[in-house]
């Protein structure tokens, strides 16, 4: 798949409005999906975030059967690729005030999947630590919404193709999350990720794999984490909904080796179909 | 002046790209001015921060004769209005990282000038305390960028029309500014303004102020400012480019009276054609 294809509310279509809020405010949210053999992957948790993400920020939620059958269609004949998903809180005058009854703008894309080298998966990947920091706002902690400025600087921070992620810490320096994807800490057989009441995304596929350690009567913990946490840990995970997982092989200092884990928890995924 | 008009890229327009960064991530700058007999009140103020916030944000500054250009071409025929200029990083494949040589849009678009009663300048305004935080990020403090859902979410927090603005405070309930306005505390003759250093916008009309306060030799103090300053304060004072400044006449509890710094300033501020 080489072209990307877009539907703007249901027709094909590559513009939105000058005076969109999504575009004046970041005012909205967004969902990326891995695509198999013409279907999303873990859509139901993908549109149940997105609803939630409505939500918080008081917007109507979208129709999910308009999105599932957008999204089917653009999808029908795309073995492998990426679907993303962005809703707006649509057009509205000058100034931050949102309008009573929005009239949401839905953007559907289809875009192709990075093409990673498949060391990351087996080997594990360098994990840098970001100087950007993540601002807390409980009010905006753990929604996908479109103010992404921190994890675009972060994220323009490096520019070394061998390095994949950055981590990314708040204020007073707890680790929060990757620029695109979550954290996990291996230590004695159970998980530790940061918790995200203050700043960062909750992921789909963290709670994919939270969901999964359930099923396998693995321990898990969402709590604080520092990098000292991090350094002492048996594996570090990282884990987006278009990697999976990806083992850390260094981070902060320390080198690691791709573990037990890590292997255990991705083929788990491969079997649930969530990879 | 009913009908908005639009430049993007120098042309009419009413569209950008669906995959334009500004959109995606909210990547991008923006500065709202006020209009007057065909010119753009502040314009050097504005171009300087514009730049700078293009610096801070490692985006191109864009060329100060055309922004001019298109402007003054805009503005040519309106008495009084708004001209806001937005500026983003451009096109962008999905993800965060920002390409090593964007390409910008830009946009100069025309609006009306809020319909504010007379009495908001005369006899002050009331200032409602917003519960929506900001959240510390130095990297992205005192930038007037496109990530705005704070602003968002505190102005959707109120809809009575008597009460134009609200006072926004950071996680750990210091006064930062209004969601569209700086603000000032006056005490014993001198101003008191918070400083900026870990959030909220630093204002073109809050700098207006500080230098018309050198100017005057009026003393004025950048620092830590508390909801209890503001209630002990002789006059509470909001500003931004499309109001200059509105003496406050309740917050927090309490009621004041428009008072000779709200007066003397504003004078002084249409004396200057900075209003």
């Amino acid at each position: 798949m080489t072209t990307t294809r877009v539907l703007v509310d249901g027709s094909p279509g590559l513009s939105v409005r000058a005076d969109d809020r999504g575009l004046l405010y970041g005012d909205g949210l967004f969902e990326t999906c891995a695509l198999r053999d013409g279907r999303p992957l873990l859509w139901a948790r993908h549109l149940d975030r997105l609803a939630l993400g409505c939500q918080r920020l008081g917007l109507p939620a979208p129709d999910r059967e308009v999105l599932t059958r957008e999204s089917l269609g653009l999808c029908a004949a795309v073995r492998r690729g990426v679907l993303k998903l962005l809703l707006t809180r649509g057009r509205g005058g000058r100034g931050y005030r949102p309008p009573a009854v929005p009239t949401p703008t839905r953007i559907v894309s289809l875009h192709p999947l990075p093409d990673y080298p498949p060391s990351f998966w087996t080997d594990g990947i360098e994990l840098r630590v970001c100087a950007t920091p993540l601002g807390d706002n409980p009010r905006l902690a753990g929604v996908k919404h479109l103010n992404r400025l921190e994890q675009v600087l972060a994220r323009g921070e490096w520019d070394d193709p061998a390095v994949p992620e950055g981590l990314m810490l708040d204020t007073r320096g707890r680790v929060v999350e990757g620029t695109m994807s979550n954290v996990f800490a291996v230590t004695r057989g159970g998980l530790l990720t940061p918790a995200l009441e203050r700043c960062g995304v909750a992921g789909v596929m963290r709670e994919e794999v939270l969901a999964l350690a359930a099923d396998l009567a693995i321990p898990a913990r969402i709590g604080e984490v520092s990098l000292a946490d991090l350094a002492a840990a048996d594996e570090v995970l990282v884990t987006n909904s278009l990697i999976g997982l990806w083992p850390v092989r260094r981070v902060a200092g320390r080198s690691l080796a791709p573990g037990p884990m890590a292997r255990r928890l991705l083929e788990a995924l491969r079997r649930r179909g969530a990879v």
